[in-house]
């Protein structure tokens, strides 16, 4: 458990291995008529989907997290705010951090958990008998990988954003999750940010009649921030890979705006990225290195079958205001969260009496006391009860913990998951996917069918409660 | 002259035509390796580029208007308050018309102008020879017809947005531009708006690095606003077209910002757009047809032979705040106009004594007195001599008139243009462009090179003073 590795030697050569599948070498996809579609693997004999799966309720929820920088670090402590939860294992490749987490633990009067470090740590943790879940808070490069060991062992997975780094490795969760019945949820947190949540509530009461065009982003300046990933982990992928690398904190909340394998489904995107300069600048410096694949901003159009459309944004680099630009654009209103919330309605929408009809119009976004009327009113149910708690423990305002509360309250009442496996592979194939359609010049590509061919078993999306 | 007759049968023989020559019969393009390209005329023997073209000066510039309903009406009262002007001729399909600019003429004591009306009166206008410019306000429809005829009697040509609708449209227009010698300018107004000269002026200055990215569009629900278009002329027209069919006053100022064929140039581009519902809900009203071509929102990606990309979007239909987009990314700094306004830089950017580094940050905008200082300093100087008389003239809140006042002002004076004949086939284009992406499931369609290869010829952007 001691033998100190390095994570990133591990990391680079993932990157290769990556670079050599699906870069310029042998492609994992074919262009058909001008589009392209990526090869899908065979499911195993008997394989069923995941759609609205539950797993037997579980008491006490025991839990083991794999990566204490960052994100896991902060997720121990918030786990220390959750009923029926036991902290059983703690796991990073350094001893040092494992340590510190503990530590914490002590402050919150929790008992001491199990520690790994080393090459092998997370392997040992997931061989254990006595873990429900195993929550994965490690460098991209080793999401999928861990995944599938957990799973294979028995454990369900929650996993951080993005679970996978290409088609084949969204295809590698969705199978494993299939074949061993175990849940493998992606940490997408943004769709618990309470303006994105309410809004969901909203459009699920039919606030904005039908909604046809969502956008999502991840615009944020990282340059204050590179040298916090171990490693230079970051920057090497993005250095080494082009696209939408990024994508799920914009993308989670218009998948589940637009009912996404819940009876409408992605069908093909284009993409188009600005050279890298900023970039290629920041590596330069840190890296010493001539190239950068990733453009400093990257666009993404994607089109689904009921013949909606999402924009996706992608820059890390420019200096500009943090953006996830979320927007909602229906046959009866508009929401959008960014640079200001606001929302507009025809003006025949909205038709209870606590409303003043003629502080609405289509023109213009509502005045703030109506708009902070509305979300009050809008509230998603699954947030009414756990409100005050999330924003006192915190963890990006709150949204952090509603995300955690609610994977150990479907885990311990035996019900279906928020975010599904095809929810995590369709929220982080964009980042392959995009990057080859700009590699073929903005050529349409394909959104492989993760549930293959079951998008239309559930109809719309809704949280258990 | 007082033959009157239908325009509206005119320009829906004229629609059948675009969807004959453009639609899913005979294209005027092919597919060359996944990408659409456009078919290009030849160019007559010895026909010279535009580019930078200066006319002799014009001591008072005789003007002719065709088209007095919503815009042209306007566009004569500002002339009767710009320098070197006499209104020679007014004409319009319906003589009430004339009658009623008429005496917006004798309010302002200008003395009557010769009026033209029914179906061959601006040809008529046209055919005088003591006329220098025609300035086009009639339905798109009637914009080349006119602007061709217009040249090839040696005239001047300012015509409204968009100037063209369809590329071999725009190929006509600089044809006969170029083979006549004689100015064609689209009448874009907003590249003239406040915020976005003021913004062009610092991007000139550099205030923002090199910019990679911009965005434009043209969001405006116009439902209350469709039994305006005589004759239901536009409905009609979009009922019948994909694609963003209206692009111009977003994409100019992109354009504008970007050195379109001043040293960069649109390369190509892919669009999107959604199922149509509020457009086909209204035109089953309006029209008692089933089928709607545009889509209720529509998406497009343009990429420039530098690498910096564009985005567009139009809808014209849904309920949500009028929203022009304007969005400047750039490696030093950012710019966005909708829905509040705002800059952003990075700390080290704005080195003038009198800017306090401390408020300026690359995670927010800049506070509101230092924006309110920039666009001060940065004022335009085409804007600052004309400033106060613009605003209080009117028209979109100065707009207007700052850019009739400097059509005359360079036709006076001998100079170029802001706007060339390249500017309007450029922004005109996307319309087309943009369709046959969407009918060929996003398709890169590359841009035509309306300069036929002399892009680089300027270097960069210059207003003439």
């Amino acid at each position: 458990m001691k033998r100190i590795f390095a994570f990133a030697t591990i990391c680079a050569v993932a990157c290769v291995m990556l670079a050599s599948c699906c870069g310029d070498g042998g492609k994992n996809y074919r262009i058909v008529n001008g589009t392209i579609v990526f090869n899908e693997p065979k499911p195993a004999p008997g394989q069923q989907d995941m759609l609205a799966f539950a797993a037997d309720p579980i008491e006490t929820v025991r839990v083991g997290f794999i990566g204490l920088g960052m994100r896991g670090a902060d997720a121990v402590v918030r786990f220390t705010n959750i009923d029926n939860v036991e902290i059983k294992a703690l796991c990073d490749l350094l001893p040092e951090r494992v340590e510190k987490s503990q530590k914490k633990l002590a402050a919150r009067n929790f008992p001491e958990a199990d520690g790994y470090w080393g090459e092998e740590g997370w392997k040992e943790l997931c061989q254990r008998d006595d873990i429900d879940l195993v929550y994965i808070c490690t460098p991209w490069q080793n999401h999928v990988e861990m995944s599938v060991y957990a799973m294979e062992h028995g454990k369900h997975v929650a996993v951080e954003v993005p679970a996978a780094q290409s088609v084949e490795e969204c295809w590698q969760l969705v199978d494993t999750s299939e074949r061993t019945r175990k849940h493998c949820m992606m940490l997408e947190n943004c769709v618990y940010d309470f303006f994105e949540i309410t809004t969901l509530n909203m459009a699920q009461q039919g606030l904005f009649g039908e909604i046809l065009h969502t956008e999502g982003a991840y615009i944020h300046n990282l340059e204050p921030f590179w040298d916090m990933y171990q490693g230079n982990w970051r920057l090497e992928f993005n250095q080494q890979h082009k696209g939408d690398v990024y994508a799920t904190h914009g993308f989670g909340p218009d998948c589940q705006l637009l009912n996404i394998h819940r009876g409408d489904k992605l069908d093909y995107l284009v993409a188009m990225d600005t050279k890298s300069t900023v970039g290629l600048k920041t590596a330069q410096e840190k890296m010493g290195v001539d190239e950068f694949a990733n453009g400093d901003q990257t666009s993404t159009l994607i089109r689904t079958e009921n013949g909606k459309t999402i924009l996706l944004q992608h820059n890390v680099y420019t200096p500009r205001p943090y953006d996830r630009m979320y927007q909602v654009v229906g046959t009866r209103g508009f929401a959008q969260k960014y640079p200001v919330s606001g929302y507009a309605f025809e003006k025949t929408q909205l038709t209870a009496e606590d409303f003043d009809h003629e502080n609405l119009s289509s023109h213009s976004f509502v005045p703030r006391d109506i708009k902070e009327k509305l979300m009050q009113t809008y509230k998603h149910p699954i947030v009414r009860d756990i409100e005050e708690k999330a924003k006192s423990v915190g963890g990006h305002g709150g949204m952090d913990f509603i995300m955690d509360y609610r994977l150990v309250y479907c885990l311990h009442n035996g019900l279906p998951l928020d975010q599904d496996v095809y929810d995590a592979a369709e929220w982080s194939c964009i980042g392959e996917l995009s990057a080859a359609s700009i590699e073929n010049g903005s050529m349409p590509v394909k959104v492989p069918d993760f549930t293959r061919g079951r998008w239309q078993k559930l109809d719309g999306l809704k949280f258990a409660e």
